[in-house]
């Protein structure tokens, strides 16, 4: 048995007890329930400089993002953040607050998204990042962020800290 | 092909390129993501008094709740709990604050749970409640709450209300 050599065929049926289509695997009767997926991350400050990480993966590969990815089980969204944290840019966050509740309704998303204070200046790429960096908001990419809510967390947080925008900041697409 | 005639075997293997264990159907390869899921609810208030639910589904049958169940694709979380305010209580509700972000651990859930008014004292019990009531604090039947997540968040409603709580509440178990 290997997971890539069939394909899974699902149907779009309307399950007994149910009130709505699911997805059924024709094959061995999976219910796969589509519950949206939450993403974590934060927007990690050290004094007035951000910390911002070089994708190394797709999809938007080489743009710039904040340390943010799916929440797996078994952690709270703040242990998620912390985790993206050190996954992604080897570094220690201390969560401050929730910053953001954003619903990306096209790709079922809920993204959870904390302001966090980095611990120390010690930082370096993960895995999944080509680079990492601390910069000022001035020194933003901001024509080489990789996804729209990278933009968002960055310009809620700074209205944040001007005094205006109650937390958490709420957005959908 | 019906999907109460087989049941799906999964074994749990590390996924090629991926770093932890997961699902995967040894028949058909679907490899199940387990992220957590989003259930979405309210306190729903109407001046002193709480909406309160008793179940007509397992589990917790007859024991009360608050409106609240998992959120849909295609909703924001504010939208979610106000469609489950009308399919539990025939209740229009307006959302004022997200009061509330527990994570349930052993069962995998991240509850999102909001502070709403009742927009009109119109309410009756919808497909999953036996009764529908409005009940001042002292009414509450405290020994016969569903879950240990509805006692939280109406008590974290009340420390929010005097001023003793900010928004969101986060609590884990």
């Amino acid at each position: 048995m290997s997971e890539s050599n069939r394909r899974p065929d699902f149907v779009r049926i309307i399950p007994h007890g149910d009130n709505r289509e699911r997805r059924v695997c024709r094959d061995c009767g999976f219910v796969d329930y589509e519950n949206p997926r939450i993403i974590v991350g934060a927007v990690v400050t050290h004094g007035d400089r951000f910390l911002i990480c070089k994708r190394a993966i797709e999809p938007r590969r080489e743009f710039w993002t904040i340390p943010a990815g799916f929440m797996e089980i078994g952690e709270t969204p703040e242990e998620g953040a912390t985790r993206e944290a050190y996954e992604e840019a080897t570094a220690a966050i201390h969560i401050r607050e929730l910053l953001a509740v954003y619903t990306i309704r096209h790709i079922s998303q809920v993204q959870m998204l904390y302001w966090a204070e980095l611990e120390s200046e010690t930082f370096a790429p993960g895995v999944e990042s080509l680079e990492v960096d601390l910069v000022t908001w001035e020194q933003i990419p901001w024509s080489e962020l990789a996804f729209p809510s990278v933009k968002w967390a960055l310009e809620d947080f700074r209205s944040y800290r001007e005094g205006k925008l109650a937390l958490p900041s709420r957005r959908s697409t």
